[in-house]
């Protein structure tokens, strides 16, 4: 008896680890390449991949002709995180380590207006055109503990395709805005984010 | 020997299915309930949960400044697509059967200036304030087979709580408008929605 109990237990574990293999795969779209925060040896980061399949958390604009012409980022700014980030965040009010923000730029439709506003069938307003640029925040306060704990990346402010690879911004590009937020919101605009800022999202059906 | 082989047959079995439940659990994030198109017996629809963590699309915004006091959603749209159906679009460059898009509104922040903007530190301009309503779009062609496949939900148009439950929105309220695109774009408003409009999306790095 001995003997088939061990041929038992070789078929149970051959089915378990099949079992195990053919439920555990990937789904068709989490195979899809998605990376957030590497860095090359030479400390340059890879342009993050699969990221409009984040969570989005939010679409400031800021038209340039609102603000004399020369707005810093004149598209609409589509900010992701990363959906393991963005639960942390739900849970604990903060982003952890090696958190990735990307604000991807976008710009205007073909302007009617000289306020940068398009007429559409849903009324006169701004609308989303072609992408625009790519900038990334990295939470890594040991490699980025000069500014606070977060680096700053920009892998072009043009159409598609961006740069591959990125240095740290300076903190003259970057950094240095942010710093106004420090100490209320860890270096993010995360007012501007209705689905982290404050409590509503408690109440939200998400 | 066919006894053991027997037994060993249901512990396999057994070891099998204990193996298949574990790897298939899902993942913390996508344990928290998500639904796209659930129907009542009265053929009312549930609001739709799990919506802010699927793929983003799009914000148009339409603010009531540009549309003298009477935009008819005054507010950022945020719009959401459930992951499979985005792929199917992204693949088949149209939405499958069952397809749901979420239209989320979004209050301007407290704005300070006569067009509704407001002054941030990115500049002048528009940023996300309390959630105020929510519009669905259905993909079923039998169901709604009277306005093109698509059915149209209002779960409310105001701050948070949502409807629990939305009856399908009349043909003024929401296909009227829709049907204008049903030759080119299904009855929706995909050429307002970089990442699924066109070509380009062949080139981005997702």
């Amino acid at each position: 008896m001995r003997r088939y109990l061990g041929t038992a237990l070789v078929i149970a574990v051959l089915i378990g680890a099949g079992a195990a293999m053919f439920y555990s795969r990937p789904s068709p779209s989490q195979a899809q390449q998605s990376s957030g925060a590497v860095f090359n040896p030479d400390g340059k980061m890879k342009l993050p991949t699969g990221y409009r399949e984040w969570v989005f958390v939010g679409a400031p604009l800021t038209p340039n002709a609102l603000n004399s012409g020369k707005a810093s980022f004149p598209e609409f700014h589509n900010v992701y995180v990363e959906r393991k980030n963005f639960d942390a965040y739900q849970k604990a009010g903060k982003f952890p380590e090696g958190t990735v923000l990307v604000k991807e730029l976008v710009l205007l439709q073909k302007p009617t207006f000289p306020d940068g506003s398009q007429q559409a069938p849903s009324g006169r307003g701004y609308f989303e055109g072609d992408f625009n640029g790519m900038d990334v925040s990295v939470k890594d306060s040991k490699r980025f503990a000069g500014t606070n704990g977060w680096g700053y990346f920009t892998f072009g402010h043009h159409a598609l395709p961006y740069e591959q690879t990125a240095a740290e911004s300076s903190i003259e590009e970057c950094a240095g805005c942010h710093i106004g937020n420090v100490a209320k919101t860890d270096m993010t605009y995360v007012q501007f984010y209705p689905v982290l800022r404050g409590s509503q999202q408690t109440t939200a059906k998400r």
